[in-house]
């Protein structure tokens, strides 16, 4: 078991963090006071500068770290799994109680607060997929009724290209996208700033090592060339997309921005929170033998909680708490991450160190799950009420989204993602 | 004009070259004999290193060759069109009959039989569009025959996001990519190699300087952020495509490979082929406002011609000439290029120096002129007859796809694009 359940650090904010304590130990770019970007790894309320601490390092740790530098963490990402032990396992050290780094605490760690954080590494390519199987259903019936699930979805697991060069870590401001939409009743579009703007609570998944083209991925592998973890937040335009989404799928009603949170959940952090992966419902088809593994079903799937906060800004001047869209977990995916890998390169395509994922919306089945204000409102027919007096049908300038996710389990030390925010400004 | 149309070149393979006549000058990036890829400008049968030759370069012009440098045209691109211009202006010279650059030929100019092409730029974002209104009503006609083309194709130019670490230059052999697809009248999928291959023909965009995410470039602007074009073979999988398709649009069915041209063919030597976008039919709606410029309403599109060939394996063997598949023209473009870079920012999508466009398949009204064998065979359903007496529906092991260009004009010297290449091999 990669979680030393136990063990408390000498960085005293960690023991108990909500986030980041010892047995979290994501990595992140960060800068400080303008400083060029370098690697870092989320401890409790601070950061440890992994450059400045590099000689605490040897053998395959030291080359984890080496990989980590110029501000990109690609080429760690395309290290793999054993170099990314390594480093942890000497993190686990280097930052537990007792450990003599403590006597160079003003070398090597940051106060978080101080800090700006970047994206975590180049994006070569991003695929959003749609694996989240209430959302997929919620969003089919405002359809299609009686028949919201396409017939493919349960064979194939769906995904489509997005856009990289618009992904932004968490505290991006989120500018409201002006775009064409059909005006309800009307057979002719009009020009403007957005009227249905929505999140999506997604899943990120970050890909280590990458595979030639022309060379698919087993699923028995795939866990190999996965790197770590994030919150997405999908940002969508629902009058753009509902205008301009046939044929091709869905483009300027998400390239506006896409949110993330910074740190690098590893794997290793996330084993204690392994689980099977549900059994499909009585009459659902198998998946196809590549899409099959053992170890896959047996451990394939995860059981994070998944939380989306709003506050609007009259609730801020108020400073009245944030209020709670919705709670879900990663259990409402219908394939597991291993699968999503598998289907990508089974065709041949390429991925690469640093290529993201989305999982998709990932609702649960009841109110108070829904992933979306699509779902939430039935779009837009069911406004919801604030606790301030305020009604929301979609968001409004000055809206902020907050996303978090937790991790816990009896006899383990809890986990979070850190968090993935944004606030909504006026179109331009 | 930019096309000094009289002068002839010292390279005495440029005069009359079908291709690379001293009118063209596209910039590249090539090796030789596995050196470090370079950037270079196809002249006739031969390449100049830009390189080999920068003490003839100064001012601007030389700016543009030093950003030439580390065998990517990114940077390039990013400096916009002056620094192109300028360079093209000396590159005239340097290259025109009486130039004392003769006398450095040993040194600066390779044969170009000699030499292997790369992808002249990091892609960053590759996306496809569909502006080819015939093929849009073609395939449309094999779903909807009575209602070919969807609400929104007459206001939107439809794009979709394409996966850009799949992108090759000319020659890089098409894996049969595997899949997923429906058998007809089946319920259930099935997995093996895809039985429908098919090409795309495509004029391929290269962007050059970029915008800040949140500022949409004005259509009046677009054409400064355009560093060149290519030709693009959007190879598809159309038994995979049916399937996955619905509802966010291609994946697997095109990632598998896109093979592109690898010269970049400039604005400024495109500037002869220039005409106005065609008069929309009667009835049809004026493009919103954001669409609208009166200079590329009268200039913004291109009259160039775009062939498809085919050679099969037993066609080479008994030495057959290659077969036309297609016979089309950009005329055929619903959207201007400028079109294409105002409505993909419009909603402050951030475009990057080297993110690529694909035109989206530029077929023709008339048989002869369709750009995919979807479109010539009807969806296989009438299998076309090559010269050897052998019959295709889609494309088989061993068939190679050729895509040229050419562009005439009375009292100005023929360019042309140079030759997109792929040979399709048996899936693995």
């Amino acid at each position: 078991m990669t979680q030393p359940t136990q063990t408390r650090s000498w960085v005293s904010s960690a023991n108990g963090h909500a986030d980041f304590p010892l047995q979290n130990l994501p990595l992140g770019v960060f800068s400080i006071n303008g400083s060029a970007p370098r690697s870092g790894v989320a401890i409790g309320d601070a950061i440890l500068d992994l450059h400045a601490a590099l000689d605490e390092f040897d053998g395959e740790a030291r080359r984890a770290v080496e990989a980590t530098a110029g501000g990109q963490l690609n080429a760690f990402f395309e290290l793999g799994r054993g170099p990314r032990v390594a480093l942890r396992e000497r993190l686990l050290e280097l930052l537990a109680e007792g450990s003599k780094l403590q006597t160079r605490e003003a070398h090597v760690l940051h106060r978080a607060a101080d800090c700006q954080m970047h994206l975590p590494a180049k994006i070569n390519d991003y695929t959003d997929f749609y694996v989240g199987i209430e959302h997929a259903q919620n969003v089919g019936k405002l359809f299609r009724p009686d028949n919201p699930l396409l017939p493919n979805y349960k064979y194939v697991p769906i995904g489509y290209h997005g856009r990289a060069s618009t992904i932004r870590p968490s505290g991006t401001e989120v500018r409201r996208p002006k775009g064409q939409t059909l005006p309800a009743g009307q057979t002719e579009p009009t020009f403007g700033p957005c009227a249905r703007l929505d999140y999506e609570l997604e899943l990120g998944i970050w890909i280590g090592q990458g595979n030639a083209m022309g060379d698919a991925i087993a699923i028995g592998d795939a866990a190999e060339h996965i790197a770590g973890f994030c919150l997405l937040n999908d940002w969508s335009a629902r009058d753009i997309q509902a205008w301009e989404y046939q044929p091709l799928g869905p483009f300027l009603s998400k390239s506006f921005i896409t949110s993330i949170s910074p740190w690098v959940v590893t794997a290793e952090a996330l084993e204690p929170f392994r689980k099977a992966q549900p059994p499909r419902p009585e009459g659902d088809p198998q998946p196809l033998p590549y899409l099959l593994d053992k170890r896959d079903q047996s451990a394939g799937a995860f059981d994070i909680e998944l939380e989306v906060l709003l506050t609007t800004a009259s609730m801020r001047e108020q400073n009245l708490p944030a209020h709670r869209l919705t709670l879900s977990n990663t259990e409402h995916m219908y394939w597991t991450v291993a699968q999503m890998v598998a289907h990508h390169s089974v065709n041949g395509c390429q991925l690469q160190a640093g290529d993201l994922f989305g999982s998709g919306t990932l609702s649960g089945p009841q109110p108070g799950q829904f992933g979306s204000l699509l779902e939430i409102t039935e779009g837009g027919k069911k406004p919801i009420e604030l606790p301030c007096g305020e009604v929301r049908k979609f968001l409004e300038d000055g809206d902020e989204i907050i996303l978090r996710a937790r991790c816990s389990r009896e006899g383990f030390a809890s986990i979070g993602f850190g968090e993935c925010r944004g606030t909504v400004v006026a179109a331009r």
